[in-house]
Parts: C-alpha cells; structure tokens; sequence
C-alpha cells in the first residue's frame, strides 16, 4: 500500500468506516466490482469525494474499471487497523458498562475480543456480564499489563474517568473508547475516542427545531 | 434572541452540546461568569473559535466582562431546542434496544420523556423495559400519531430501519435517533442522527496504528 505524505484529515478518517460498511454489504451481495458511478450513488458522497478520499492513502479503482470490491474492503480494512486483533477491558460495570458491553458485543467484528470487567463496587467482583468475569478495580492495572490490553471501554462516572485512563496508559493500553460524558485528556501515545451520546441527542433537537423554524417561515411567506 | 441569516454549519453545532455542558459543570460550581479566555481554556477551543461560534446566533458576552454563565447557557439550551420536552419511542427492544434505552435514560436531560417501546417479537408485548411497556410493532403508527411523539429511537435490525423510519415519519415523528448500523433516507421535513458505534470503534482502530506507524517512524530515525 502506498501511503502519501501529510496529516490526514478527521473528516475522511471519519468517512473509511462507513466505506468499509458498504463494501462488506456489496460483498455479500456478491457483487465483484463497482463503477466509482454506482458506489457514489450507493454511499452517498460524489465520486470526486471517493476518489480524493481514497487518494490519501494510494492509488486505487482503475480507469474505466472502478473499484474492486475485494480489493478495496480489505485495503481499507488494513488502514483502519483491522487486519489484525485487539484485546479490550471495559472499567465500570454499573446499568452505563453492561449496555455498552451488550451493545458492543452484538455489533462490533470479530476482531475485538473483550477479554475482562472491572468495577470499583466490590459486590460486583465475581459476577459476570455478557459472560464476562468483573474483577475489582484494584486489579486493573496489573492486568492490563500482564495481559498486553490494547483498548479500555471507559464507563465509569465522569469524575472518575480521567484517573481511570491515567491508569489504562500507565499500564499500556494504548486506546481508550470513552463513554463517560468528560473531556478527557491523555498523552499523545494514546487513541481516544469519545462517544457522547447525550450530545447526538441535543444535536438532533437543534436539527428538529431548525426544520420547524424554517418551515414556519416559509408558511408564513406564503400568506 | 437575534439570529443571523444564512447556514449554520455542522461543525459548530455539533459543538453547542459542549458548550452547553461546560456551561451546567460552571452553574454547578456556582460560578457566574467567566472570561472567554478562561472558557477557552477550559473547553479547549480557541478563544475566537467560541466569539464565532456563537455570533452565529446572536451576540454574547461583553467587552471587558466576559460571559455570564447562567445567560449563555441558558441561550444555547434554546438554540439547541432543549427549552421544551420532547416525547420519544423505542422501536426495537431487543439486547440493543435494551441497553440503549438503559444508557439513554441514565444521561439524557429531563426534557426527553421514553414513552413506549415496540417489538415485533409478540413473546416481548406487555413485557417492560426500563419501566416502558412493550407494544406490538403494529401499534406503532397508531401509538405515535395518538400521542403525539416527537422522536423514534431506532434499534432494529438494519434490514428493518428503513421501513421503521418511514412509519415513524407517517406518524407524525419528526425527529430520529438511529442506531441501527445503515444509512437512512427521510424527508427533509425529519431530523436524523445516526450513532454508529461501530464506526467510532474502527476510527479508534485507526488512530491506534497512526500513532503507532508515527512513532516506530521515529524510532527508526534515531537509530
């Protein structure tokens, strides 16, 4: 793979994910390959925005051919980093821990494995959740590091969460997927992504009130 | 409030939720106001970034002053339309729907009220979920357009979301929140958010082994 120079934005960073969904579904439609045309159509971006988006990181499709299905899932497939295995610990097993735990397990690829629960409530420790042991907080840290933990599920309260990615990096995590409704801050050796769901849902009401905002004025302009 | 003419953009309002928190964590620690300079710090944007942000929607803050915590906040709670309740539904109350009206009523603001829930499974009809009742699926339109509900949270399978989205539409709702992990098409008169986890998850994945291909960069140079 030939990987231009330069930062790559968020933005396209953002937009591989949902390539990689629509080349998965393609596949198993068995369909070989696809006109830039077509998968423009299917995606919902414009075949200049696919081409420019897949040029950051090489040269794929060819003229008059397209893109290889195939070829382009697991091309970005490996820039995304799923061509190989990631081990994850979840910290916070209260009502937040185990619906994420349950969510995540029932949609994420095979190459996640969660491997362990913590929680800070000792009459949690020994219990399972989606079959998987919860051990004290205390043992956090010396499992992640024993047990080479790439990624740490964050839902903890949001004033414990800063201590508890301090201890996923002490420990070598080196990813942390926050669901705690906190900034966190964290060394530059580490991935982080933050889900806010609270916030997908007031974004939505702005959305909602903005439809309703215009169409009124557009009502009113008609009288 | 005095609202600029012309097109918000995405970026910024996805920002407001932030803003908005920031704002409630200020009001708990009873603070009144604060300098843009000490807001930018805390939030981590560029003191200019948060000047036009919200010229966007009117004009906050004073020369010399700052901004007063309990206006600016409650100006972006209306902006964000969070200054009236909204009436949700849950389609789809299987382990997803489950855990996402679990989460969902764990962080979400007391404007957002869950209603109901509907499954198609006839075993799950009456049964409750976080104290909701179950409906049948059939129920659904009936149910919407009776109680005059304002968003459908959509856990279903994907091959399913499109069809749940589009009753949910004929009924009247005009807001979505869907978590079902596909692209949905809806009327313009219907705001949309989609939450893929799985997408966040794989972004994750990815920074993990830009940083990692960075610094064995690194390495390699200091040899």
């Amino acid at each position: 793979m030939k990987r231009k120079n330069g930062k790559i934005s968020n933005a396209v960073i953002r937009r591989l994910p949902r390539y990689r969904r629509y080349l998965r579904e393609l596949q198993k439609q068995g369909v070989e390959k696809i006109s830039s045309n077509d998968f423009s159509e299917l995606i919902g971006y414009t075949a200049s925005q696919i081409r420019q988006d897949l040029n950051n990181f090489g040269d794929f499709g060819q003229q008059g051919y397209g893109y290889s299905v195939d070829g382009l899932y697991e091309e970005v497939s490996k820039i995304l980093g799923l061509d190989h295995d990631y081990k994850m610990v979840l910290v916070g097993a209260g009502n937040l821990g185990q619906a994420i735990s349950k969510y995540a397990m029932s949609i994420i690829d095979q190459g996640f494995q969660l491997c362990a629960a913590f929680d800070i409530k000792p009459e949690l420790a020994g219990k399972k959740v989606e079959g998987i042991t919860i051990y004290p907080y205390e043992e956090l840290e010396s499992y992640v590091s024993e047990n080479q933990i790439d990624i740490g599920i964050i839902c903890v309260n949001k004033g414990n969460a800063q201590e508890v990615a301090d201890k996923l990096y002490s420990a070598g995590a080196r990813g942390i997927w926050n669901f705690a409704l906190v900034d966190l801050v964290v060394p530059e050796q580490v991935a982080l992504e933050s889900v806010h769901l609270a916030d997908t849902l007031h974004s939505l009401a702005y959305h909602m009130n903005d439809i309703r905002r215009k169409s009124s004025g557009a009502e009113g302009k008609k009288k």
